[in-house]
């Protein structure tokens, strides 16, 4: 039975791992920044030396295909693909493991002369940790980036993406183009890391993703008084801090209550005004962020926390604005991409399960494409957007060869 | 009966407002900056035009006495005054109530030929609102700054005390020269807006200080672990942010609780770790302030919100560390001098009770040396620390005919 090299995975994942690598590991490699550009360059380098034609789209998207030169109107491919760039203080195979499957697998297709029906196609999406904007080569691809955003998209450093993409060569303003043909695309497939404990725990060895969850953000912001925090007698604070605190823990309590076990929440910035330890604090503000893959459920939780926190704010005489900054729906996978996935993991007698996205994907802008799904290979402890994030090379050659089975499948 | 001039004392309030004054109203004049110069050197200015004697000493304190032209060892004077600086946005009465009401009854006493035994001495205090360093000036008269923390002491955008006074023309070094001599100050009163609403509310208007807060600043850390936002399940997370939101609730209850009803806390200061929308916060730091003008209770206190920080954080299976920042003891006031303003307020005709101080005052320094007291009139709304901190004309007047016969009293 045909499987990947192993051994050659290995040592591409090794090598890229160099590009932004830490001291103590893990890898700061955001995109469009030089180390991004020169694991770029490489990664060209090795498509065409594995025999494959290489060519980089107007967002910066990095394709490789045996026999295609190009993606092309009702010429339908099978895709794959993931990502070179990472979060700062990353792992080396979020991203970086999918691209390079990938490769290992239409190499792999390629030396062993094995005949499929559709083209396969590999694919590395710009910027999917969305230092200047979440997945923004796949969102570009699929048609879904707002032209007139471009100017204004910036880093959190406030570095505008027109200049960094400048820098690397390319001009923000023509991203759109990137945009697939129609009819280009018969059906994606991505190979990740779960970064989650869920399939290690259950000793699983591959996940099947049925769905990736949707993604709400929103700024709350509690505003109350300054006060002298000596003079001004405790039951007449209007203290826009405690109100978020108090929020925040409400807020928590009801999304694990009535999430059905596959919402999450989290209030990862925190803010207060004036930010004096005398002074009583003016204003409180979250930026609150809401997971799940259900739609309704997201929806509903989005208005119950909304209204947890107008029942918050008058209970503690603030005021209070809830302010959306951003929302992706949750993205279920095609039904005939995970029955592929399955029956690829029975040709090579491994365990799944089918299991959500709890993380945002490059996929979830594909699904709104295309037939698109997502395979899972265990990570170890969970761990991920870490340094010290893995998984063991044995999980990874089993992931590899799923995807391999999966893609000759959908190719077939 | 002799009495203040209010005009003069209005005059004057209205002129120093000007150095450093909003176009909104209020002032920014923190001590050492060129409208804090420009209003020393018309305060100098206003002193000698009393027919005072006037003088500064080496950390900036300027001084104003009829007769004398410095203070000395066994030669015991009555002190009275406040200070000049301000907070960022402040109003025109804090502080500056105390200096000119000062400089009002020590002129108006030598217009009138009044007789007393003592010699009657005005001060205004430098960098009572602590910019570089709480309460400075006092602290240097009183013997209680530390010379080797000089060189470090700084504002909180990192600039040096000892650049601020090189650019005001004196040598930060040499500040504690300004320690008072031995048995040169026989008693100490201030007059002060009371920058809470008790004495409003109650509709009286002499409040008698019976002692002074104290204060203690600690940092309260609490540490989890940065995890993913998405993918972590929400029972595993360790969420800094989420403890510190949940101690701050308990310790605020806590104290409302058990201080008596003179005790506050405040958490003027919060900081999360990483400080990213999609990770789980590792850190959660506050800084939290404690008041209360009984030692006893404050020690209690704090040792009870510690306690509840380590329950709270072993609940939540995060690390808590407290880290002391600063603490001031409370100050009583001298029984004397209480009965001193007491008797001036049935001189004048005036109603007064008894309360403690909720804030900070060079008050409390001067406790340390000799008998201290202050007098407080309301502030209109409790409003202070803002620009439209005010007070009544006809309060101030009242004020500062009741700091006239203290000081009478006291210097007989």
């Amino acid at each position: 039975m045909p499987a990947i090299s192993p051994r050659r995975l290995r040592a591409r994942i090794e090598t890229l791992a160099r590009f932004g690598a830490l001291p103590g590991g893990g890898v700061t490699r955001p995109c469009w920044s030089p180390p991004h550009e020169e694991a770029r360059a490489w990664l060209l380098g090795e498509i065409r030396a594995a025999g494959l034609e290489a060519w980089v789209d107007a967002a910066g998207n990095v394709f490789g295909a045996g026999g295609v030169r190009a993606l092309a109107a009702d010429r339908p491919v099978v895709l794959t693909g993931s990502h070179i760039d990472s979060v700062p203080e990353g792992g080396i195979l979020d991203g970086a493991l999918g691209v390079l499957a990938g490769l290992e697998c239409l190499e792999r297709v390629s030396e062993t002369g094995l005949t499929h029906r559709l083209p396969l196609v590999l694919g590395a999406w710009s910027d999917e940790e969305g230092r200047y904007g979440s997945l923004f080569g796949s969102r570009a691809f699929t048609g879904r980036l707002e032209i007139e955003r471009i100017p204004d998209m910036a880093a959190v450093d406030g570095e505008r993406l027109v200049d960094a993409m400048a820098r690397a060569g390319f001009d923000a303003r023509r991203a759109p183009e990137a945009r697939a043909p129609e009819g280009a695309v018969a059906a994606y497939v991505e190979l990740h890391i779960e970064q989650g404990p869920r399939l290690e725990e259950a000793g699983i060895p591959i996940g099947v993703v049925d769905s990736i969850v949707g993604v709400r953000r929103a700024r709350v912001v509690f505003t109350g008084q300054a006060d002298h925090a000596g003079t001004t007698p405790m039951d007449r604070r209007r203290d826009g801090f405690l109100a978020a605190a108090d929020y925040a823990l409400r807020a928590r309590d009801l999304v694990v209550r009535r999430g059905g076990g596959r919402t999450v929440t989290n209030f990862g910035v925190v803010t207060v005004h004036p930010g004096v330890s005398n002074i009583v604090p003016a204003r409180g503000e979250l930026v609150q962020e809401l997971r799940s893959p259900d739609a309704d459920v997201l929806a509903g939780l989005a208005m119950q926390c909304e209204s947890l926190a107008r029942r918050v704010a008058s209970r503690r005489r603030v005021g209070v604005e809830v302010r959306p900054m951003s929302a992706t729906a949750p993205a279920p996978c095609a039904e005939r991409v995970q029955a592929a996935i399955e029956a690829a993991c029975v040709t090579v007698g491994l365990a799944s399960t089918r299991l959500h996205s709890a993380a945002g994907h490059d996929a979830q802008n594909l699904a709104a494409l295309t037939d698109a799904g997502m395979i899972f290979i265990p990570s170890r402890g969970g761990r991920s957007h870490r340094v010290d994030e893995t998984s063991d090379w044995e999980a990874i050659e089993r992931g590899a060869n799923v995807l391999f089975h999966t893609l000759l499948a959908l190719a077939a």
